[in-house]
């Protein structure tokens, strides 16, 4: 079994207590278990007309997920791909309705017809008022006289559940159920076959080929067709829909059949609307699992001709969160890029002293860069010194364009040269270290405390802690060192570069991935590098 | 491709441009494409703290899902599984962030930490203030130091961006996003891996196994599980989260992390709140897709404690349809089932005239029994006869207990009885055929209205029309010819039954499924012991 279920047997009883325990107290279900499986809006009150639909599981949220206020009343569940019993039926009809009466509404399956046909009879002989329209919305096979129901029944939910909840009466309910199926028009494409539980998956579609006009329930579609791209096979779907479509304005549902991801759902709606019939689409349900038939990785479209009595009806509020509700389809509106993602060249300025320590501090790790690629080799992928030292080298040829006199804009245009120069995550943290230690210096901080709160952010943003074998080990101890000056620093930085050297266990970084004795005896090539600076600025 | 998608290098453009489409004009993008993909409320004016979240592509609705009133104020979208650049995030927070802030919500991987945190370092050298937090709520590798971020980052968005729409400062609104980061924990289950666009399928988990503790971007689990059911592998994730929770109420949110069906999940929602750690569960966001892994067939559960306010700050209202909302978990409501399931029996009565009719019609079908099983063989399975004549058999056998004298009630009587011996489609059929007829009869018709009547709905439920070769081509005009006498109707419904010899292309029941020279030349079956029951009562 490669699906998430108890048993085939238990698998209705337990989905739809699950469902029921989640819905916030808004869902309670009629006590017949197993046989009979109805779900009921427990705020209702038999005053109005009662909206009853149904029919195999397998295919949630429907119908289900669309019990409450502002659509269906009440939801007979059969099996999986099974329709309920007519006494399953009877039940949710009986429970639910009163005066005004119910309507039955059944998608075109044989089944369903017959089970709800039956269960509407008997309902009657209790004088009940009981109409029942079925759905028939699938275009696939334009020749069979019995076109099957599918996604677009959830038009009539929500057009028919509108009317309803607003007090409109039986006639007039069911007249507007039956002008929707009249109008509704689906048809739906797949990738792949659904897994029926406790049923091996059938492997019918090849890679390479889609199935155009399938059914909710495994049935083969009525042609494989080459699958090349969204954009065609969007457009093949459109070559159906279209010839049976009039002019004017349509609302269209685009509905995942289960197990497509929603960036494909959305390339999908993308490729809708920028289709032939994209111009007369001026609402949309979804695209959301509406109608599903389990995993089937592919989607249908329905489209209703909408008029101004509809798009009320259609967007009304309504309880069931499984209704992603019908809005206009927009232009993609966009907002223009914000200034300042081009950083603004600080004017160059020049100060011996800074220029000196900067160009001594870049010759210092270029002359580290074979000994901390040998240490590299063993933690991570041999190149912090050639890392280092090619940022270095930038950096000593970016001397002339530097704020040298500045020194918050040294430190910011520093972090910027090296973000750009250096790459990777070593980049970008040095480009953090320097930025923040810029904004401290704004703030008047001095160059210790600069440096302090650059640290802080690093630490923050790469998460590394002391003890964890970065260069966190030597550069905290030097900085706190540094107070009393360079020499005391470079001695803390020694010592703490060389204590990476017992750290086995790596905590943040790449070395987190390697055997703890590959790095025993060996120290962190970025607690070597900063150690080596600050001795050679000693000296 | 076995994607709905047109090419891995355009997926999350057009995906994002579709989702803004539908998103009925509420959201918008910066101006920045390929690179920046940033989507962001339309109604926003920069007066309170922003929200701004984002990464990799691939685990929608995260993050654009989430963008609106009450959750997110901007989506920063990598490609799939990568984090967005430095650009991207900077172009992010510039575009939303006014006086009062920004807080950057990061999931805890390398790249996202440090592309957030270097475009924070940026913005803030604006002048802006900008706060990171970042979500480590994964529990898969308790011995990581660096925990990944996965769908309790939701409980982050939900909560920060209640009080950021509240109108709370920067500092609160951190506050609070680090003390639900500090408080949620989270673990995923899978029984497949997820299909990377552009790249053929992994397949690391054989059938039988599940990963228990994998990531969002197709990591494999810390362990692989033997699978067995829903309700082990809940168990399983449940006893890695329970030692990592406090007493006291919590709000779990059960993520589908992609291609697992609503009805599994459903099931796990049910084993989640009768697990052991099921009486701390409170409320429940989900189960819905929230932070997905592309189609990965798997769920995660995340849970944080919740206080007073928390409860407040989970459960008002937002603008994105993708939060399902957070609704307290309740028991199981049941409804009693409704009176008259148990049709009731009417009282026996007796009527010569009734008895000897019936009677008489029963010999005539059980005397047809294998001229009609030769007819149906043509078109069917063979078994009308049968069929027909073991009904007859039964309501031979139960004319002692049938209501003979009202004929109202016996209607009724036959349907039921009918319905209960013959099974089927037929069955079915018959059953609403009489009590239709009956309940003609009781609204005052004469026996030819009342079987007008039974037709009528026959006809609507089973969806057959005169012409379509069944039973009705031979009953309409029988019944049509009934008031000028039996063996007018007789000779009618022989002359229909005949004319189904030439109809070779059937429109409703099983023989649509039949090739047109197979039937050519034989009477329909159904239509055909409709002629024999009305000619054998002429005589």
């Amino acid at each position: 079994m490669r699906q998430f279920i108890n048993s085939k047997e238990t698998l209705v009883t337990e989905a739809l207590d699950g469902a029921l325990r989640m819905a916030g107290g808004r869902l309670a279900r009629l006590d017949g278990y197993p046989h009979i499986k109805v779900a009921i809006r427990t705020d209702w009150d038999k005053s109005k007309v009662a909206l009853v639909s149904g029919g195999g599981s397998g295919h949630e949220p429907a119908h289900a997920g669309f019990v409450g206020r502002g659509m269906l009343t009440a939801a007979v569940c059969g099996d999986v791909f099974a329709s309920p019993s007519v006494d399953a039926v009877l039940a949710g009809i009986l429970a639910v309705t009163g005066k005004p009466g119910c309507l039955l509404i059944v998608k075109n399956y044989t089944g369903d017809r017959l089970n709800f046909g039956l269960a509407a009879e008997r309902a009657r002989a209790f004088g009940l008022k009981v109409r029942m329209v079925i759905v028939d919305d699938d275009i696939a096979l334009p020749e069979l006289p019995q076109a099957r129901g599918v996604a677009g029944t959830l038009f009539v939910h929500k057009i028919a559940g509108a009317l309803a909840e607003q007090g409109e009466d039986l006639e007039k309910v069911t007249a507007a159920a039956k002008r929707v199926i009249e109008g509704v028009v689906s048809i739906g494409m797949s990738l792949d076959t659904c897994t029926v539980p406790g049923s091996p998956k059938e492997s019918r579609i090849e890679a390479g080929k889609a199935e155009l006009g399938l059914g909710i329930h495994g049935e083969a579609g009525i042609e494989q067709v080459e699958y090349t791209n969204a954009r065609d096979a969007m457009s093949m779907v459109v070559d159906r829909l279209a010839p049976t479509i009039k002019p004017g304005p349509h609302v269209a549902l685009l509905n995942n059949l289960g197990g497509t991801t929603p960036l494909e759902m959305s390339v999908l709606c993308e490729e809708l609307v920028r289709s032939r019939i994209g111009d007369q689409i001026r609402w949309m349900v979804g695209p959301a699992p509406l109608m599903t038939s389990l995993d089937m990785q592919g989607f249908s479209v329905s489209l209703l001709p909408v008029g101004r009595d509809d798009e009320a009806a259609l967007s009304s509020p309504v309880a069931p969160w499984a209704w992603p509700g019908c809005l206009p389809v927009s232009s993609v509106q966009t907002f223009p890029l914000p200034d300042g993602l081009a950083p603004v060249r600080p004017l160059p300025s020049d100060h011996p002293g800074h220029r000196d320590f900067i160009a001594r501090c870049c010759e210092l790790l270029i002359a580290a860069e074979s000994d901390l690629n040998a240490l590299d080799a063993r933690s991570g992928d041999g190149d912090t010194g050639s890392t280092l030292s090619t940022a270095a080298r930038a950096l000593t040829g970016a001397l002339d364009n530097l704020p040298l006199a500045d020194l918050t804009q040294l430190y910011r245009a520093v972090g910027l040269e090296l973000s750009q120069t250096m790459g990777g995550s070593s980049g970008v943290l040095l480009a953090i270290f320097f930025a923040a230690a810029g904004d401290a210096s704004a703030n008047g901080m001095d160059m210790v405390g600069a440096l302090r709160a650059g640290l802080e952010r690093v630490q923050q943003v790469g998460g590394a802690q002391p003890g964890d074998r970065t260069m966190v080990d030597a550069l905290l101890p030097a900085i706190e060192a540094l107070p009393s000056g360079v020499a005391a620093a470079a001695e803390a930085a020694r010592k703490g570069a060389d204590n990476t050297a017992t750290i086995t266990k790596a905590k943040a970084g790449r070395a987190t991935y390697i055997a703890s004795d590959k790095l025993a005896g060996h120290n962190d090539p970025g607690a070597e590098a900063v150690a080596r600076l600050f001795e050679g600025i000693a000296r």
